[in-house]
């Protein structure tokens, strides 16, 4: 066994047994190369062992984190992408739980936003999205009838919605406008994902097909302790 | 007086008498028509008015919101732009309080993020910025002393740091990346910010100037009852 991989299956090893206290994020090179005693191009070789194994992962200029019951996941905000796109980015395996669909009246902040018929009918499709069984997403699609027709909750898949959206009527959602808050007291959040009271990011979105039509909204408290999100501003 | 002008005042008075129960949001032109008794583009039109004269502001796409106290601000984070660019274009006047200035070594995350030397000295730059006398973002930035020099404490100048690297020393930030994070329980706040219990969203963003170099790391715990934050995801 070569050094680089001794030093590896210690700190896997230490990873699998809670080891690290300092949150989730790895010493640097600099500190693991003293520990062990060797150069820091072990440390990297020892650390990219890692990686491959799926113990950790690198954010750039930042350093490495564990990869704790390999559910961390990375986002960043200014390319539009799905939930199930994230999901999958992080090789976890994606799933809905917790599914309704109803309808209901539009009010007026829907009749702005998506720029429709006060006579219209609004589906809603609340879930919670899972990564690999985990509670990661609460999730509420607000789309108008006229645009999914009025079977949508017969006819509805789990998975991505706006794949959906393309399969089902050539609707291509490219866009969106996001806002971002912070969740407050008087958000109504399910039992399940309050039970472990992770901090949340609320984000909500008008999603713009390649017509720049307003679409659908979609309201999404994300879980921040599993996913990491960023924005390059210039 | 017009018709457009004796709307927007009857609205005007009710904004200042707090008649509008619905959150921060006025109702859809649709709504204020039939109300009115006049034509969406009368209404357009009284809206245009209250947009001058600084009771509501528009956010494309959703509606329109009470400026209530004037302190209501709003961010698109695509695009990278000051604390100072934030309230200014909202024509606030900024101030900063509680500012403190001490010096201590770089730890490991730093060194990683700035690309720095470990024997140089890190200058940490903290304070509240105000709009209009209101505290609206904690702030806390961490400056290497080899690119500001040892007597930057001594010199500092309340404002936007950015133009302060700019105008002393010729650096032009141009661009960051900013980590978005929800507020956890072990996040140290001023007493003075924590009073009201508002909902904070907090941006962690490194700094790069116009050759890409990184220059400074800032901890920015925005208000998001006063401050509404954007990102087009395209």
């Amino acid at each position: 066994m070569n050094k680089y991989e001794e030093i590896s299956k210690v700190i896997a090893d230490e990873i699998d047994r809670n080891l690290f206290a300092e949150g989730d994020k790895l010493p640097t090179e600099k500190t693991l190369a003293a520990r062990f005693q060797v150069s820091r191009e072990t440390i990297r070789k020892a650390l990219k062992n890692l990686i491959e194994l799926g113990k950790i992962y690198n954010i750039q200029g930042s350093g490495y984190y564990l990869r704790r019951n390999g559910l961390h996941m990375a986002s960043t905000l200014n390319k539009f992408s799905s939930i199930t796109e994230l999901i999958q980015n992080a090789n976890l395996t994606e799933g809905d739980i917790e599914v309704q669909i109803f309808k209901r009246k539009p009010n007026d902040e829907e009749i702005g936003m998506l720029n429709i018929n006060k006579q219209d009918s609004m589906f809603i499709l609340e879930r919670i999205r899972t990564a690999n069984g985990e509670s990661i997403v609460y999730s509420r699609n607000i789309l108008p009838q006229s645009i999914v027709g009025q079977d949508f909750a017969e006819y509805y898949e789990p998975g991505s919605l706006s794949k959906y959206l393309e399969l089902k009527y050539g609707i291509y959602i490219v866009e969106s406008l996001m806002e971002i808050q912070a969740v407050r007291e008087e958000d109504v959040l399910p039992y399940r994902l309050k039970l472990s009271d992770p901090p949340l990011l609320k984000f909500i979105q008008v999603h713009y097909d390649d017509k720049a039509n307003p679409i659908y909204i979609s309201y999404d408290y994300m879980r921040n302790d599993l996913i990491r999100f960023y924005v390059r501003r210039t």
